[in-house]
């Protein structure tokens, strides 16, 4: 099916019609050139559907039920368990596979979508191999953006992907719950959905290579794994996965050390990898598969007509940030392509800055963990003089008030020659959107002297602020 | 009881020890002073004992039992009601009247603790009436700082003092929950007892003069005088009582067009009253009584030696701006007796310069009303150019995923001239851990341009950002 109009010119085609390339197509079109998007599957993507609308539509409710039975008051009307049936529903409702919405804004901004598989064949040349059959080439008069994202990776273990495993996918969109379930992985996929299969009733087993959550402030996996058992889960760090089996019974994992892990299902939640393998980069002189590098204006090395924008450049796999990509790249294709000024200083309006210092990431595991900007041990290597400062959230008032036995961890890190917070960590229940202000501080470089008159309002669990900044005034040295 | 030591002269006297005068304290102590509280009742205050820490854990547990009750999968689980009496035994722990911590933190950095009412009596002279009986004179090498706050004034309607109406601190810690209360008042306080004890279950009449909650957004009162209704309470506006007695059966509220409100307990939430009278500022050529004039370091207007610090000044009655102010109090009095320099420039640190353009609050009714800086028509009165733009918070996915059938607003205001925030509005459930980034864009002018590589972690409700930013600039004149 091709648009209306069926063009085969453009000023600028998007493979990929992802969160991403919507948002490049919108900033372009906006930007007053003709837009064309490529997209063999369902426009907006990945996130909205198979990832992490679903996961946490699958989370959200269990959350709330922990939260409920840990107030005193609230926890006596709690007498019954979750829903499973009404959680599965409410998550299909979340990710309906229709994006009729999607191709009408579309329409309306007046982007053409083409729905099949795009590959480049030369240099701003696009091949579609149409859904409906056929194929059609468009041609770009400006540049070409690659926003088709990455797809699971199944990790080489012996008779891993022969035991066809769930990968993110099935996870997220599964209509049973199975009575136990392998994990195998330690990220951001892994945690949340142990967690959520944990709170959905699953026997969850996690077995992961080394602590989970890793890049993060070691303290985060920590708290979560300790969670994670106490609510039920069999979390398993440092160990191996060499050989995975299906029989009829279901999945056994066989470990490093020699023992067997027997599971109903098992989910493979090892990595991403680009998918940018056979989209034709090669016919451009460049690498068929893997991440494509590019400037902070998105551009892709050593060319001055192809982007590559989102979890394909491998710059930050988050979709915010990708859609954050997005935005200037859409808007420095169009300046470029219209020879306007182009913005590309640091935090100007055409380059991605924030991929480099202030990437914020909230994992909905319980407790929560938000993060935004550079851990301790990164921090540490890039600036000569830093300062760690670590509260225990519980400790505030608000969070007392929130829940009782609040348990959660604040860590921030400021670059003392600056003076200016480059990274804070958030674990404990519901600290999710406290982080935006972690976010604020860091993007804009706020001194620490004026974080001093950002007052947080008592009894906010945000009075956090406070104790941090209490935190580093008094570690400061002295004499 | 006087602290170990009972000297009689200080470098600074504080009369009133709660939050505000423990900052001013904490602050003048660790910069170098000697110094001495004198406080009648509990070291920590109002705030602590009487306000916003009973009140919002009478209602915590309801909010966090309606938000249970909103999702799907979850509110399946809560077929039983509010625990009534774990709930008041729950705000009894949080409100327990035991101020020897505070005592022993005192002691620790010190602070002698005079125990007694304080007067002035001329210059740089305390006289203290002991709580354990007779007096003591003390007089201060630099100044005096006066933090006794504000106690709730009784409106003078006829025949309501005579009827022994709950004032806020009843309310806040009282052991039973009537069967019906009528509140008088449209404020802060009207607004979070009438939805707490509707969530604990008596049958609610609010009797304000104007809309709910008025100074802020006019659409925050609206908002939740539907939500008062729908939860069962009758909300009635542009009422004005004329007339209130108490007889065996509970209490008769007569307003101005004859109508009668009967219920068993009546609530004067009608405003506050500076303690600020019979405490000798007639000593010192002041007026008895009435808020203090102070400049941005709270030196008392016409004096070099006297301080006014939180409510007693009236710049803002909240627990959380006063001890900002505390902070900057404490500081720049211990600079100035020790003839260090003075760094009272806007967003100096001896200054309160929040005050005027940065204040935050958080109602915690249902929902909740969240705002930081000036409203839309103050700022129309102080800026030749604004903007405002208005999102519905119910359409950013977080908020679909937080509960179903979100429902809330965000309003935001842009001085155009500048392109900085100038002021912030969010009503919705569970929006107060939102407001902090706000406080932070407002209180560090943070650029439009700048709040563009803010980004938001997707899918958090904070994703209202982007949405916030996309209006503002889609809602700019073109051309």
């Amino acid at each position: 099916m091709t648009a209306a109009g069926s063009a085969t010119t453009y000023d600028l085609i998007i493979v990929g019609a992802g969160p991403v390339g919507e948002n490049v197509a919108d900033r372009a079109a906006a930007g007053g050139l003709s837009v064309a998007v490529v997209e063999a599957q369902l426009l907006g993507g990945e996130c909205s559907f198979w990832a992490c609308v679903p996961s946490k539509a699958l989370l959200s409710p269990g959350l709330t039920l922990e939260l409920a039975r840990s107030v005193e008051g609230t926890k006596q009307a709690v007498t019954g368990s979750l829903d499973v049936e009404a959680v599965l529903a409410r998550r299909d409702r979340f990710a309906e596979r229709d994006d009729s919405g999607d191709q009408s804004w579309l329409e309306s901004i007046g982007v053409d979508v083409h729905r099949g598989t795009g590959r480049l064949n030369g240099e701003r040349t696009v091949v579609v191999e149409l859904n409906a059959g056929g194929s059609v080439t468009l041609t770009a008069n400006h540049a070409v953006a690659i926003c088709t994202g990455t797809t699971a990776s199944i990790a080489p273990i012996d008779g891993l992907a022969a035991a066809r495993p769930w990968i993110s996918r099935d996870a997220t969109t599964s209509h049973v719950v199975p009575e136990s379930l392998a994990v195998i992985g330690g990220g951001v996929v892994a945690t949340e959905m142990a967690t959520a299969y944990t709170l959905l009733g699953s026997q969850v087993t996690v077995l992961a290579r080394s602590e989970l959550l890793g890049g993060l402030e070691p303290f985060a996996g920590e708290m979560v794994t300790e969670s994670l058992r106490s609510l039920g889960a069999d979390v398993r760090t440092g160990v191996s996965p060499t050989h995975v089996e299906r029989d009829d019974s279901g999945v056994r994992v066989t470990l490093s050390d020699g023992s067997v892990v027997s599971a109903a299902e098992v989910l493979a939640a090892t990595g991403r990898t680009p998918a940018t393998a056979g989209i034709g980069l090669d016919t451009v002189g460049l690498r068929d598969g893997g991440y494509l590098t590019v400037d902070d204006t998105l551009l892709a090395e050593g060319t001055d007509w192809l982007y590559a924008v989102g979890d394909a450049n491998g710059r930050v796999l988050l979709t915010h940030q990708g859609k954050y990509q997005g935005r200037a790249a859409g808007q420095v294709i169009a300046a470029r392509a219209l020879g306007q000024p182009v913005d590309d200083g640091a935090w100007g309006r055409h380059v991605a800055t924030a991929d480099h210092s202030a990437v914020p990431a909230v994992v909905f595991s319980h407790p929560e963990v938000a993060s935004v900007g550079l851990t301790a041990a990164k921090a540490g290597k890039q600036y000569p003089n830093i300062r760690v400062v670590d509260y225990e959230i519980g400790n505030v008032k608000g969070a007392k008030l929130h829940s009782d036995s609040y348990s959660g961890k604040a860590r921030m890190v400021v670059d003392t020659d600056r003076e200016v917070v480059v990274g804070v960590t958030l674990v404990g229940p519901e600290v999710g959107e406290m982080l935006h202000a972690a976010t604020v501080a860091i993007a804009a470089e706020v001194p620490i002297s004026r974080l001093w008159h950002v007052v947080p309002s008592f009894p906010t669990m945000s009075e956090l602020w406070l104790r941090l900044l209490e935190a580093y005034r008094d570690a400061a040295p002295t004499g």
